[in-house]
């Protein structure tokens, strides 16, 4: 399958390597055509990885991973054709840490408690299929999910399109996951509660 | 040990009854002293049980629980003689739901993101040992843990006390806690985490 990444940090690239493994045809995603860090992952893969900006990655594929920054999800998409969103998945893994925030870390206010990233996604690019998923771990987990536990933990689910849910859920057990842990939220609100989540989790990584 | 319960809702009639039969002497405050339902439950228990206004139960008690509703919080305590919250344990069961919030709920904006319930009430009785915990489960699974996959799952407890975290993890064991699963976050703001969480579990309790 045709995938993108949109994103060029560590959580772009455990996805991008990751599907790139499996098989699939990946373009990495980034505001600039020739970003450094996106042509040195392109250097270590093979012959189905290729990068671009975000406009040229979300033309190529079907299916796309948002792997940006909370606070540039939005920015990020502007610069795409909206001809380029239309009808296509978007897998939706961030979180909206607030620019700046570390030891105390918090959300951007705008978008927690009655609102979430993942709902002004859906709000702002109506014709996207946007699934929420992978948020509540680490991009090396997310990736390889047998890390812990012997791959018996949850991941979990949110979106309004149920058939965006059906192909999310098949590229979530190509990585690892297990059918019975993959949790099915409901709609794009339930993000509400994946996101908010990271106040706790990160507490526990200490 | 003398304790008291603050709240005559099902959280604190499952706590208050727990206690009562693991042999504590334990009263049930509320806000006025005869209290319809502190007076049923009262008429179901031993010698060891008792009721009283919320200041009668402070005065009572070394270590109280306080089970009322988020948004009652402060003004429960504010009915207290502060020199009867002096050097206390209080442990803060309780969640920031906004009131009249129900199939989309939410927190109330103030007590989330930079901010909790709990630290709220540390700033606000500053002589208080408030130590939260149990506030990520239901009031049935808080007294009786064993009723979830053979007791073998994880509670939280934050607070800015360690004298009073010692006390709060002899209780919990008592209850039925197993030792290993009791985190301990640090202070009073990893409360953040463990009120936040509420988002997401409601969602996986339907």
């Amino acid at each position: 399958m045709k995938i993108a990444v949109l994103g060029t940090g560590s959580v772009g690239q455990f996805i991008a390597s990751k599907l790139v493994k499996l098989g699939h045809d990946v373009m990495m995603g980034s505001r600039t055509e020739n970003n450094p860090k996106a042509q040195a992952w392109l250097s270590t893969q093979g012959a189905n990885a290729s990068i671009g900006n975000f406009n040229n990655a979300a033309s190529y594929a079907e299916v796309f991973f948002l792997c940006v920054k909370g606070e540039h999800t939005i920015t990020a998409l502007q610069t795409v054709d909206p001809v380029n969103l239309t009808g296509k998945v978007l897998i939706d893994v961030t979180n909206p840490i607030a620019p700046g925030s570390t030891e105390i870390f918090h959300l951007l206010p705008e978008l927690t408690n009655q609102n979430s990233l993942s709902e002004e996604l859906q709000k702002n690019f109506k014709d996207l299929k946007v699934v929420k998923s992978l948020n509540t771990v680490w991009g090396g987990l997310m990736a390889y999910p047998g890390q812990l536990n012997n791959g018996d933990h949850s991941v979990f689910m949110s979106s309004n399109w149920d058939d965006a849910k059906v192909i999310v859920n098949n590229l979530l057990i190509q990585f690892g996951w297990r059918e019975e842990n993959i949790i099915d939220l409901g709609d794009i609100t339930t993000v509400r509660g994946t996101e908010s989540y990271i106040h706790l989790w990160v507490k526990m990584r200490r």
